[in-house]
């Protein structure tokens, strides 16, 4: 399995925020739906054996941390207003705590931070990848990246605080290219590598 | 420059689609507002030597064709609506003949089909390619794909007839990948794989 975790350091933390209006007043809650569909969708197909993590830090009940499971998962369609209906929906819970609510079917909520998300990771023995420009080209490291969890920042990138904490707990930077890139289109490329691998083990 | 040619079989041939239902009644629209964004976003920056050429086939002016010129374009941003607004004003043009007219800084649209836009490739020495799972590895071919045209289909992929004329007039087919993708996906990794020939190549 993989796992993306997502930082969207404006987006708003309540369910009042409008479709229609997801870059504005959401706080660019659009890069974080787009991430949901790069994550999960093939053509005609959901992946299944991959999860989001959406961490969510904007007004006004920061941090909330929004887990996406392909297995479960139901009701996403591929447009940013369907993620955003879901994000809605989870927001809207009015019982949040520190313990995952489920809002709909493969969507959780809880009170949560990054600290707390990678310290459940590390404890469960995953590694933690960070994408950054100057990291390690992935194609030069495919396999070393399957079944982990890949940190990717907002249009602010990652504060310093989020960036120690990650790089203290991280097996290393990746990079996936010569520019720089949104995070949605970062997980296509990472997708497409273990794609490949998982591939031409089958064929092997 | 690459040219992107995205198809949109069900895409309405009107200005008066809803921003707020472009799955539904704008005939899959979001299809090729997210298109838009592959062609166009790098973080913080627009890629300029791009075009994006989307074909609408939809109800009730089909044939309509919308130009997006990376080195003009204006007033776009990351998110469906923001591309979805372009496309309707330049449908709401009253004055659609098959010679172009801008609708915006950097859009342009007239009425035009396929067999007109790939001859008119050809006619200036344009290699075509054309996306299919069983096609030659991109990451093969990658120097041979530069300065070309790639052709995309929607959710309903390419009708025979399109495909005959597609396959008729092209270089080749390239795949990009083990699984069947989204045309956004697709244009990701295309994008990627000439990112890193150009830089290589600049290192040399």
């Amino acid at each position: 399995m993989q796992d993306f975790i997502i930082i969207g350091h404006k987006a708003v933390t309540t369910g009042g925020f409008s479709l229609n209006d997801m870059p504005g007043s959401a706080g660019r809650m659009d890069i974080l739906c787009r991430c949901i569909n790069s994550v999960f969708f093939l053509s005609h197909d959901l992946r299944r054996d991959v999860q989001a993590h959406l961490l969510l830090l904007g007004e006004p009940n920061s941090p909330r941390l929004i887990r996406f499971n392909g297995e479960k998962l139901r009701y996403l369609n591929p447009d940013e207003r369907s993620a955003g209906a879901l994000i809605k929906k989870a927001l809207e819970l009015d019982n949040i705590s520190s313990l995952e609510t489920r809002s709909t079917p493969g969507v959780w909520v809880r009170e949560a931070g990054m600290q707390t998300l990678l310290d459940e990771f590390a404890r469960d023995g995953r590694k933690i990848f960070y994408l950054r420009e100057d990291g390690k080209d992935i194609r030069h490291m495919a396999e070393e990246t399957k079944d982990s969890v890949f940190v990717l920042g907002d249009h602010l990138g990652l504060t310093e605080d989020e960036e120690s904490l990650v790089l203290e707990m991280s097996a290393g930077t990746i990079s996936l290219g010569p520019l720089s890139l949104h995070a949605d289109h970062c997980i296509i490329l990472i997708h497409n590598e273990l794609d490949r691998l998982t591939t031409s083990q089958i064929e092997r």
